[in-house]
């Protein structure tokens, strides 16, 4: 039998979220391989080993995905959203690349998934309508002063933004710094939403405007989208128009 | 009955990137409204109206939708890719907001789907694996000057970049001077990537450097991916690694 790793993305909860293509692979594999509430989300049958491992250990995750799959077995590694954005498929590549040369003839496909950012915009209306940039706001893999240049240039383009993981225990200020320098860049008057476990029972949506906003209003469960200058209400709804005048 | 709108996204393409949300949106309308090739996507059945309608009059298109549905149909407006990403769900909002005021009443909805950018890059490998932006190069609703800010500042951001509507028979030289400045912005070495018709049997994927960029590699149908300064090849994969040196 010949091995193969398939990334994949469930998407940011709701299992009418999973596209129909990775619920026939996820069928297909002999493996599952992910952080341990994505891998909670596989039904488990005969047939199907289930490997959760913990956050912050992706590439030992991904290094163990491609030696099960060089032994013949059929991996899935389950990403949230879309593995693609901040999530496991890169990781997995970087793995490729430090491991033996072998590993290059492994069959490796990405499968896409609904990211975050985009279920969180679709239930507020469609604020990244518009050009966008989505940024990572957490500093584990790079500088902070980067992602301070980022905002800062961000707003000069006038781009909507989205942030990923913009907020945890470990880093609680940056995020203030974050929203001071955003209400220079942008304004205080663009709007700021907050979505928090989307497409979960318990989601909570909350758009303020930069000046409004306050740090508590995000936690790590929580996509943040920053309009641009045009980004308005119109009824319950947030959007983005497509020209600019 | 009670009428309703919801934007939703087919995916780029293939049926099995369809969320079984869409799917079963679709099939409790009365009413499909659209650009030809999405609404041909749709199966006709008894009770459904197909309302296709050519490209470029997005606005008339969503006022017909909210009419329908101010008047009790429950209307289902198809985009591909994502509603929300150069999509169909601005346009519903901008045509709301023109509307009469009895239209805020209308229950609304936007359904995430795969975007187009998602989907190239997963075929690629993970190109978008770092911050990225989304950009449509199309000068139909805003002047080219702002692209080319847009550009440089994306570049000095070290963003990877997501280009829809690349190039037209109708601006052939835009995109020349969009590579120009993508050479000048990120260095000539910098990988860019052409996915044309992603998901379909003719699909065509290509990367090369900037330096060896030509504006032919592009045409309506393709979307355009260039990497970071650290974005490289890993056998037959495109990535860009998670971290920032």
């Amino acid at each position: 039998m010949t091995g193969w790793v398939r990334v994949v993305g469930l998407g940011p909860g709701d299992e009418a979220l999973v596209t129909p293509e990775v619920r026939a692979t996820v069928d297909a594999a002999t493996d599952i391989v992910g952080y341990i509430p994505y891998v909670r989300r596989i039904a488990p049958r005969d047939g199907l080993t289930l490997h959760e491992s913990d956050n912050r250990v992706e590439l030992d995750r991904a290094a163990h995905a491609l030696e099960m799959a060089a032994a013949g077995r059929r991996v899935v590694v389950v990403s949230s959203g879309d593995p693609g954005v901040f999530a496991m498929a890169s990781a997995l590549f970087e793995a490729l690349e430090k491991g033996p040369e072998d590993w290059l003839a492994i069959e490796i496909g990405v499968l896409p998934g609904i990211t975050a950012m985009l279920a969180a915009a679709a239930r507020l209306g469609a604020p990244l309508g518009h050009d966008f940039c989505a940024i990572n706001l957490s500093d584990n893999l790079k500088p902070w002063s980067l992602i301070e240049k980022r905002l800062r240039l961000a707003g000069e383009a006038g781009f909507a933004m989205a942030f990923y993981n913009p907020r945890s225990a470990s880093r609680p200020h940056q995020f203030a710094t974050a929203l001071d320098i955003l209400r220079e860049a942008c304004g205080p008057e663009t709007l700021i939403s907050f979505a928090r476990n989307v497409s979960h029972p318990d989601e909570t949506l909350r758009t303020v405007t930069l000046a409004e906003a306050t740090p508590e209003m995000a936690d790590m469960r929580t996509v943040v989208i920053v309009g641009n200058a045009d980004t308005r209400r119109v009824g319950p709804h947030i959007y983005t128009p497509r020209s600019v005048v």
